[in-house]
C-alpha cells in the first residue's frame, strides 16, 4: 500500500494550488509581464522563498497556469463541434471561430500561452505535449477526410500551418494592429482562408 | 526663402539621428524589452532628459526605428520579385519567402514592429500608414490578377488575411514553438497554404 501523504506533503500541495490560482488570476487581469514573485507571495500568504520550494522557477508556475488555459481552450474548441454532423470544412471553420472567441474572451491568458519562452529544445512537460497532440488531433481529423491520399507527415504539416495561419489572423486582428484584419471581420476571413485551403483537390 | 536651420536645430537633428542609430542597434541585438532610456543616453552621450527634448517618449523613438525596419522589409519583399515575369501565385509565394528570410535574419527588429503597442485607435504617423499601404499594395496586386471579379473591399480583406496567415506561420515557426511549423519546413508550408488559397476559383 502507498504511504499516505504526510502533513508536509499536504501543505506543499495546498500552497502549490494556491499559487497557481493567484498566478492565474494575475495573468488573466494584468498579463504575463505583470507577474512578480513578491506580489504572488503576498497574495498566497507565504514568503518569496516558499514559492521556490514548490516550483523550480516562475516559468514552471506559469507553465502550470498555461496548462489550465490550454485545457480550457481545448475543451472550448472541442465543444464547438457539438453533436451535429458537419462537413470537414465546416468543422475546421467552426473550431477556428471557437479559437477566436476563446482568444477574445481570455486575451491575456491566451497570450501567456505564446509569450512564455518555450523552445523545442528546452524541456516541455509530457502533459503539455499530450494537450497539444489532442488539439492538433482535432484539426488533423477533418484534414484527413478532405485529403484521404495524403501521407501522415503532410497532414501533420498542414495541421500546423493552418493552426499558425488562424493564430496569425486572430493575433493581428485582436490586437487591432493596423496591419491586421478588422476585428469584426476576423471570422469572415478565417472562413475564406480555410474554405479555400481545404477545397478538395 | 526658408530660414536656414540654426545651430540649435542642427544639434537637435544630430542628437535625434544618433539616438535612433543607438536604439536601432540595441533593439537588433537585445530586443525591444531591453531598451532603456538610461543606456541610450549613455551611448548617445547625452542626459536622459535630453532624449525627451527630441522625442515625446520612448515609443516615438521606437516608432522611428520601426520606420527604418519597415522600409528595409518593404525593400526586401519588393526586391524579391526582381525583373522576372512570374505568375500571380508565384509572386505571392516569392514575397512571403522574402518576408520569412527577412524575419529570420532580423528577428529582434522584426518582432519590435509588432511588439510595440500601437492600436488602430491611437495616432499612427502618416509615413507609417504610407509604408503599410505600399506593402499591402504588393500583396493585393497579384490577388487582383487571380480574382479579377472581386470588389476592392474583398481584395483588401484577403490581402490582410493572407498577410496575417503568413505572419502566423513565420512567427510560430521561427520561435520554434512546439505548436509551430518546424523551421526547415516553413517555406514549404507557406507555399502550400498560399497555393491553395489562391487557386483561381
Amino acid at each position: 500500500m502507498a504511504k499516505p501523504p504526510s502533513k508536509t506533503d499536504l501543505r506543499r500541495e495546498a500552497l502549490r494550488d494556491r499559487l497557481i490560482d493567484h498566478a492565474e488570476a494575475l495573468i488573466a487581469s494584468k498579463g504575463l509581464a505583470a507577474l512578480k514573485a513578491r506580489d504572488l507571495a503576498g497574495l498566497a500568504g507565504c514568503s518569496v522563498g516558499a514559492i521556490y520550494t514548490v516550483f523550480a522557477d516562475l516559468n514552471e508556475l506559469v507553465m502550470a497556469v498555461n496548462g489550465r488555459t490550454f485545457r480550457r481552450l481545448g475543451a472550448a474548441v472541442s465543444a464547438s463541434l457539438g453533436a451535429r454532423e458537419m462537413s470537414a470544412q465546416d468543422s475546421l471553420i467552426t473550431m477556428s471561430h471557437a479559437y477566436l472567441h476563446f482568444a477574445a474572451a481570455n486575451t491575456k491568458a491566451w497570450r501567456a500561452l505564446f509569450d512564455l519562452e518555450m523552445s523545442q529544445d528546452s524541456a516541455v512537460p509530457q502533459w503539455y505535449l499530450a494537450e497539444l497532440a489532442a488539439l492538433f488531433g482535432l484539426i488533423s481529423a477533418p484534414l484527413q477526410r478532405i485529403f484521404p491520399d495524403w501521407p501522415a507527415p503532410q497532414i501533420d504539416l498542414m495541421t500546423r500551418a493552418l493552426f499558425s495561419s488562424v493564430h496569425g489572423i486572430v493575433l493581428l486582428g485582436l490586437e487591432k494592429r493596423i496591419s491586421g484584419v478588422p476585428v469584426d471581420r476576423i471570422e469572415q476571413m478565417i472562413a475564406v482562408v480555410l474554405a479555400n485551403v481545404t477545397r478538395a483537390p
